[in-house]
Formats: C-alpha cells, sequence, structure tokens
C-alpha cells in the first residue's frame, strides 16, 4: 500500500476527515419566534414547521461556505445524483431481475425514460447518473448522447459476491467514499444547497440489509425484505445468503461490532460507499441532504456513524414500503415526511418531497406576522 | 315560497339535478396496462400508481365537456377556492379567536400574506377567495386593491347560533349550493381541471362536527376535536355546545336520519354549504375534486350523501391532526396522500398535495415501457 493510499485509509472513515460542524443552535429561539408569529396558530403547520426550522437552522449554521449568513431559506439548483452499480450478489437469483438490468436502467435514465426523470423534470430537479461500479460501463454512443448527464466514476466493475467473500478491497471503499465526496463538492461548488441521492443496482437491497445487519447486530430475517418484488422463495434464498455472509464475517472479524469501513468492504456496493461520500461531504458543506428509500437511509445511517454530526443535515423525504427501513429511520430518529408505498428506489422518494421543502420556505420566507397583518389572535 | 324558490328547492339537493356520470371502469384494463408496462416493478410507485389510475379514469370519463378523450392525464390551472364565512356558534367562545378574525385573515388571504398563498404561489395554484357570508364585507379599500382574487357572493352575514336555532334558512342552504357551483363552473370553463376548495370562517370546526354528528349518527365526543388549537375547557363546552343542537335538532324533525339539506340548514356554515355546491358541481363536469382537511372533507361527505357518484372524482389530499377527519375519511373510504400534523385549514392540505398529482401525470404520460426502453425484466 502506498503512503498515499494509506493516508487515505487513516482518513475518509475517520470522523476527523470531515470536519463537520453541529448546526448552530442558539439561532433556535430565533427561528422558533419566526415561524410562531406567522398568522396561524401556534403549530398548525405540523411536519412542515419542523421543516422549515431544521432548513433555517442548516442555512444559518457556520458551517456556510457563503460568508453572509442568510436568515431566509433558499432552495437553490436541488440536485438527484443517481449512483448506479452492480452486486455479486446478484447472481444467486435474489433479485427481480438479472445484473444486465442495471446497465439497460442506467440507459433508460440517460434517455430520460425512467420513473427519476419524470418526477425530476416535473418538480425542478437537476439529475446526474454516476457509474459508480457498473459490470459494463455504457456503450460510446451512449455516452456521447448523454454527456450533460453521466459521470462515470466507477469504483470497480461489480462487486464480489459477498455470501463467499469480501465485496470489495478496503482500498476500493477508501476510493468510493472519496470519489462520491468529490462529486457532491462539485455540485454544491456550482450552487446547489439541496442535495439528493438516488441508486440503481439489480442486488443493492441485499447488499443493504446485509450493512444493517452488521451495522446494528440485527438478524437478517429482521432487515431483509422483498425489494422491489421478489417471491417468497427469492426471499428465503436472500436471508440465507446474508447469513452466510453474516458467518463468514464473524469468522474473518470475530463477533465484535462492526465498524463502517468493515461493513462496507464485507458486504457494501460501489453506489452505497460512493453515497456515504456523498452524503458527508454535503454535510461537512452545510448543506441539506434529503435522504431517500431504504438503501440511501442506510447510506446515511453509515455516515451518521463514521460522522455523528452529518445528522443535523439530513431530512428525510419518505418511508419506503421495504419494512426494514422503519428500523433504519429509527436508528437515526428520523421521521420522514412522505408514506406512499413506494418501492422503486432511484430516488423517487426523495424527488417527490422536494416541494414540501420549498412550501416550507415559502411560508417561512414569506407569510406575515399576526402584526404585520393586523390579526388579532 | 315563490314558484321558483320551489323549484330550486326540489334541484340542488337532489341527485338529480347534478347528472353526475359515474366514471367509465370500463378504461381500467387499458390504463392498467399502461401503467403496468412502465419501466418498474409491478406496483412500485405504490399510492401514486393508485393517482395516476384514478386521475386516468376521471380524465376519460364520458362527463369530460371537451370532445376529445385524452389518454394522457393533464393537470391544467389547478385552482384553489377559498370561501369565508362566519359562524353564530363563535359567540360562545368555543375557538382560538374571535370572528373578527374571519376578516382579518381574508384581508391577509387578499394581501398575500396567508400559509395558503405562500403554499399557492410556490405550487403554481391560481388562488381566489370567496366572501361566502361574512359578518362584515371587506372595506371599499380592500376590494379595489384585490379585485382579481376576491369573489363576494355571501349567502348572508354569518349563520345563526346552531345551539339556539337554525344556522340558516332552508333557502339560504339551496342558495349557497348554488352559488358554489356556479363559482366552480366558472373555473372550470375557463379551463381549470384540477379544483381545491379551501376554508376560513372561525367556529366552523364546530359546524364541521356538528353536521358529521347529524349524518352518520355519532356522538360528538367522537366528531369534536380541537380545531385549529383550543383549551380543554374550551372542547368541554363545544361538546356540550353541539349536544345541545343535536337535542334542538331531534325535536325539531325527531330522530330519523337527518338529510343533507336539514343537516346544512340546522348546524352548517355558509362557506361549507358552498363548498358542497362547488364539489358537486366540477363532478358534474368531470374535473378532478382534490380534497383538503377536515371541514372540506365533511363537506365532500354531504355531496357524497347528495349524490354518491360525485365520490368518483375526489382525491384525498391529506389527513389532519383533527381527529375526526379519520371517520369523514373511513365514512368516505378515503386514503389520504400526505398526512403532515396540518391544522390550519385554508386549503393549505389540498395545495400541498398538487405536486404529487403532478408527478403522478408524469410518470403516466412520460415514463418509458420495458419494450420502448429495452429493459428485460
Amino acid at each position: 500500500m502506498s503512503e498515499q493510499q494509506h493516508s487515505l485509509s487513516s482518513s475518509v472513515f475517520d470522523q476527523s476527515h470531515w470536519q463537520i460542524l453541529p448546526v448552530d443552535t442558539s439561532n433556535l429561539n430565533n427561528i422558533d419566534e419566526k415561524i410562531n408569529n406567522k398568522t396561524k396558530p401556534l403549530g398548525a403547520l405540523g411536519q412542515l414547521e419542523d421543516l422549515a426550522r431544521q432548513l433555517a437552522l442548516i442555512q444559518q449554521s457556520p458551517s456556510q461556505t457563503t460568508s453572509r449568513v442568510e436568515t431566509e431559506i433558499e432552495i437553490n439548483k436541488p440536485v438527484m445524483l443517481v449512483f448506479a452499480a452492480d452486486h455479486g450478489i446478484a447472481a444467486n437469483g435474489i433479485s427481480i431481475a438479472p445484473s444486465d438490468v442495471t446497465q439497460q436502467m442506467v440507459l433508460n435514465f440517460l434517455n430520460g425514460g425512467a420513473a427519476i426523470n419524470c418526477f425530476s423534470t416535473a418538480l425542478g430537479w437537476q439529475m446526474k447518473v454516476i457509474d459508480a461500479g457498473m459490470l459494463s460501463p455504457v456503450s460510446d454512443n451512449a455516452r456521447k448522447s448523454a454527456s450533460n448527464m453521466l459521470i462515470e466514476q466507477p469504483t470497480g466493475q461489480g462487486t464480489a459476491d459477498f455470501s463467499k467473500q469480501a465485496a470489495m478491497t478496503q482500498t476500493q471503499a477508501e476510493q468510493a467514499l472519496a470519489m462520491g465526496a468529490n462529486i457532491a463538492a462539485q455540485h454544491i461548488a456550482q450552487g446547489s444547497n439541496v442535495l439528493a441521492f438516488g441508486e440503481m443496482g439489480i442486488g443493492n437491497t441485499s447488499s443493504a440489509s446485509a450493512l444493517l445487519s452488521l451495522i446494528c447486530g440485527l438478524s437478517p430475517q429482521r432487515t431483509t425484505g422483498k425489494g422491489t418484488g421478489i417471491t417468497d422463495e427469492q426471499l428465503g434464498k436472500k436471508i440465507q445468503l446474508i447469513e452466510d455472509a453474516l458467518e463468514r464475517v464473524n469468522k474473518v472479524h470475530g463477533t465484535k461490532a462492526f465498524t463502517p469501513q468493515t461493513a462496507l468492504m464485507e458486504v457494501g456496493g460501489f453506489e452505497i460507499a460512493q453515497i456515504v461520500g456523498a452524503i458527508l461531504e454535503t454535510a461537512k458543506a452545510g448543506k441539506s441532504i434529503l435522504v431517500d428509500g431504504f438503501i440511501v437511509s442506510v447510506a446515511a445511517l453509515i455516515a451518521v456513524r463514521i460522522a455523528p454530526r452529518a445528522r443535523d443535515y439530513m431530512l428525510f423525504a419518505h418511508c419506503s414500503a421495504e419494512h426494514a427501513h422503519q428500523q433504519v429511520l429509527a436508528q437515526l430518529d428520523a421521521r420522514p415526511l412522505l408514506s406512499l408505498g413506494l418501492r422503486l428506489g432511484e430516488g423517487t422518494g426523495a424527488a417527490l418531497a422536494l416541494p414540501l421543502l420549498q412550501a416550507a420556505a415559502s411560508f417561512y420566507n414569506d407569510m406575515a406576522t399576526f402584526e404585520s397583518a393586523g390579526v388579532t389572535v
């Protein structure tokens, strides 16, 4: 291992690498006063008030890269970064589709035909697709016609089958975090202050379930579900493969609690690891993270285990139909905005929640106070 | 009673007056096939699929006023009609504010300062405010400066205190429905195909609770809550007043099931009655009704009791923090899209749900099929 790699190794999984500042809660009284003086009964806007409070806290936090501290909430250039990668575990037939479909769906993204394209266009997201480690990169033709939307930074060409061996090397896990962070940093530099992350990768709910089991010490029965829609038989096999993986990992590392680094290396995915890095970078820059469903929430949990203060910058978009998502949300003490029974991934849940952020900003910024409106409640 | 009034009387509370056609479910197979061939696992978009299905059914229904039957979902000129009126029951101090605040809030609407203004602007609603029966009309100055937003068609100047006497005359109840229908018809003629209704009226949760008790034979304990935020003592008094009203109404009409007409006349409100008419007219025209919280849902329930087919055109935006709202939703067999703990009224819940309709339309219209995208699931 070179000196450079070692330096990288000692940092990206270390809280101190990220230098994430907590939000400045000394502003909380001012923010609450502003919300409470609006022409509405106290608390009558429910979760939208919590959302406005958190957005205001984030945007008045000292980690803002702008020198000016805003007293209004701004939603600038929201960007949806969809990370795609393949998973060796998928060769066991525990997904609704073979790994080929990862690339097919990426081409569908690049052609504007997927659900996340439709939602992004309808609701105002800029959308990017990142090849974080697909088995086969897209063709030259597809690359040419979609140069503005596609970012290619594969950490590998699909992970190894984690039921039999480590999904990736330690170096790959480190590189993936750095690569994800880099993409987030680029979009923040371009003015985005709300970032969401989506994922595409046949087999990636298996990886997310295994990660959740390892990180939280939960049995695969509790962390594993039907993903986008497998059969009962496939579910049984999926659970068995994750049990095999846990047994394998226990043999290598013992039964001690697993670090985020170990967990990602042993059972992670390239897209999940890149999302962890992107989340940490966004928190470091003091920008808002709109967290999508089960898989992205597992990435968020790993990010929080690396750097707990990252939690301050997370807004939770929706509760997925994948049962284990509720356990991840509980671990993060998160109450999502939407619960629409989605189980698609791609970032679709996060995409749908953006208008609620815009609505929260609108009432926080523009609603009259009792005094200004002459309302005598 | 004049002949004209009698003719009116025999019609607006009569199902046959509205001539509402059911949606044409013979299109359902085509619609489902279109949804199921999109590049996503079956059902993976959860409630958004139900929403797209219902929007498509509505827009392909034979009651469309356009000659062309659309196979795509269009969301055209969504309009938020906020009906304001006063309630005699409010004189008993069972609201968080005196009746003066109805007019103050209407002025706040006209000045663009209320939550519903912010949400309408942020999310793309045209907003209108209807004086459906305020104690005091707005001033000439306010009228001049807000001529585009204000519609004045009061059915009276506040209702009578329904704990002591009928809230309105039978003629007023009839007129209110016709007036509400008229406003909806105007906006439909201007091209709106999604209509939502909001309300402002100090005391109007008391009226809505009393209506629910009368219509469904439920005790006031089950239908009455804290509205926008009254105290326990006020809640006790509110329940007592509604019990007084039920006793009074039972003496007049006997304990038989109450018709929508009797209920509105005895314990209704002018804004609620106008909303009932607006809902029925929208259903008659085959347009979509995005139903807001507790009070508007009670109006929707009354509309369905008058003309059951109106239900086909109703989409339910949110579940209010007002506990009895769940009972109204159950009566309507409705599953709302959002549950954000709102208890403000004004149409705010409906306003927030519009982007979900737009997202449903976007995937239904624009998402690729497995065949077109070359995805081999």
